[in-house]
């Protein structure tokens, strides 16, 4: 089994357009269809809960953590910041939708501003499959084409992905690499950029395969961050004494 | 040309031992080395300096930073950190030596602990180049001798490195991703291994050979992170409207 | 269910030395701890069956192709080569042991000569986990002590692996990339270097972990290297007609 | 001094509509620019000379040799590939042009197919800068936009190249990895899609420049891949003997 929590800012929907789209909240719909695989229990968390929702309880127990936020990155406390820091360090995945890449979770693990181009013009995207072969796109078509998104464009401010898996095109002449995955510590990170609150895109099918294609990916035995002592600190070792 | 700024935590230098190896500071031998190239002008700063010795102009001016510190990571002020990476992030290159593994700014640029396995007892090492087409290869044979190091084991709690230019022996059963290239915004960074401040490791010709090289790989051009607006936000684009 | 084929050149095995380690053949060891696993299948091929045992449905219902070759890696026959590279390059799974390295099929796949160095004396040997989150790494601890393998040495002439899971430390002196994941068409293949003839090493548990956790990451869908016509040749598409 | 070699197919610019474009060649308009800069030597060689133009002499005092080619891939021989193939591998570098993602050395080099899509309807299309720090991005702005190329689409069927620093923008709804580093041996390779034949493409000042950054990065050292004998077999080494 695999436990995910599906977190949300849950302020946007607040709004009568996008509570229209998405009436409880898009970590309900999230939520809604991970709960389908029968190898999957859900939790959801939101901002304005205690803590936001994430406690050290539920961070121990859960494997995958989904991240979606927007207008209130600087809401989020840098003490749960820093929980899920180390948590995704010691082995829980981390799954960042949309406008989740200027979060401080993301940027804290990335190390750069994760800045990109932007634009609302309710414009038509296709998503490429670049990496066929990835756990994450499998069962994904050539290309996946979304009549209306927000556009993200390069250049976006991140390391290297360790594997590049989707490239978005964008009706408006932009590229965006909007399916990322990387790895820090013992954990595995993906971002992927489709999903503005004011399109119905987590509802879309391939959309949702996509998401738990990522959720199968990013799941990994819980480690600690090196072979080192319970402080985090670096513990000397004894040098091999072979028996020969 | 390009000015190379030497930073060295310079309190080692204070113990009788480790002055006999170092009389002047570890920055000094290798301000020494390095402006033997006609092609560089070097500049020291070290921690007990106002501002630690990199005040705005001295960072503005900087094409390359080289960083070596070890017991007193947490003594850099978290400003002087702030500033450094940003400078990072617009282009300044960064040479991390030895213990600067834990230095504040590469932990933050990383995104990751950075913790590995030590120990100390006089080891042999042998550094083996990987990637012998790398530019910080050039003139560097398949492998270098060092009689006496301080041991760095795996795993190194690193995002997997854009290159793998060296990997270290150690008598004793480790190996270690010794020499490392990432790219972090329009900066790039180079980690390298030996050098502990017990040994006159910066004195061999090989290793001031990867220094140098590494310094010209580091050096680029000055450029914004992304294509963005000046307050480093994120700006919306003009949709394309082509001629045809 | 995922369908596995172990192909051996079954030569050495003559040797009444190396018989007296592996008496059925290599492949005989690896089938048996891989047909313990409930959702494999396994058959065999060797060198001197007829077309090397490597038929049209053999290649067709494979899903991960095993290969362990040495001395007789040019009686592989070049039409036997083809049609492996392009089932793998449609999605067909292949782990190359040990001397594989220098089989037809690997350096294809490579595009390089996948030289490297050598020493046959009973040298201790470690494994080093060097990415703790990998799907191959999953019970994996930090190290693994071989008591004595053959010693494989950089530079290994490869393509930079898309991931470095393990990296082996030899008692003589030398590094090794002894774990290496590429990506290649839709195919995914992981080298291994553990493993010479005159050693046990296929009956260690741990390193039949790493072979059962590679059997599962290199299987995926089966897809064309692209989306293109039937003949492998580009094929024209038509250009997006969007609806608004 | 860096020794470029432009080799050409130089078959197209028999007709009209072509030499129109490129009246003396494709490989002269690029031979043209190049000798502009000072510390770069050049000569061309095209595929009707004797052995195409690249004898054995010619290939030794090469450092980066461009191909183009596009109709008569299979015209050129074994023997010259196979040549080339060897040559890069102990150092030489190769810049790889628009079409030449079919070449029989690309191919060899990369072991996949290298298919793409592809159109031709003198379509828009806009070169994104993925990487601006890379030594081939220097001086090159955020995107350039090119009125008119042939539309080259993914998947793109390559290994993930070592470093991505651009992707293409066709208005017609494709992305594509437009410029791509690679290393195999010793040698350096980059990939740059801009150029069908029909268009002027050589000609943009933007476009050279990447060119001449291009040779540049892809210049190194001439070695051998690995550390081996003169056969190309790997070579037993001497167990270290450390002094204490």
């Amino acid at each position: 089994m695999t436990h995910i929590t599906v977190w949300n800012e849950f302020l946007h929907e607040k709004d009568e357009k996008i509570a229209a789209v998405y009436p409880h909240g898009i970590h309900s719909v999230i939520a809604g269809f991970l709960q389908k695989e029968t190898d999957f229990t859900v939790g959801t968390a939101t901002l304005e809960e205690a803590g936001h929702g994430l406690t050290d309880d539920v961070l121990e127990k859960t494997d995958v953590l989904i991240w979606w936020g927007h207008i209130a990155h600087g809401r989020v406390s840098d003490d749960v910041v820093e929980k899920i820091h180390k948590r995704v360090l010691n082995g829980m995945g981390l799954i960042v939708l949309h406008s989740g890449h200027k979060s401080k979770i993301f940027m804290k693990l990335m190390g750069t501003t994760c800045d990109l181009r932007w634009r609302e013009d309710d414009e038509n995207m296709r998503l490429w499959t670049i990496e066929p072969s990835h756990p994450i796109a499998q069962g994904i078509p050539d290309n996946i084409e979304i009549e209306a998104d927000e556009m993200y464009g390069e250049r976006f401010d991140i390391p290297a992905p360790d594997a590049l898996v989707f490239t978005g095109w964008f009706k408006g002449g932009e590229v965006f690499r909007s399916g990322c995955c990387f790895t820090r510590g013992a954990g595995k990170i993906f971002y992927f950029q489709p999903g503005h609150e004011t399109y119905p895109i987590y509802k879309y099918e391939l959309i949702q395969k996509i998401i738990v294609n990522a959720v199968r990916w990013a799941r990994s035995e819980r480690r600690a961050p090196s072979g080192n002592n319970p402080e985090g600190q670096s513990a000397p070792m004894e040098k091999v004494d072979w028996p020969k």
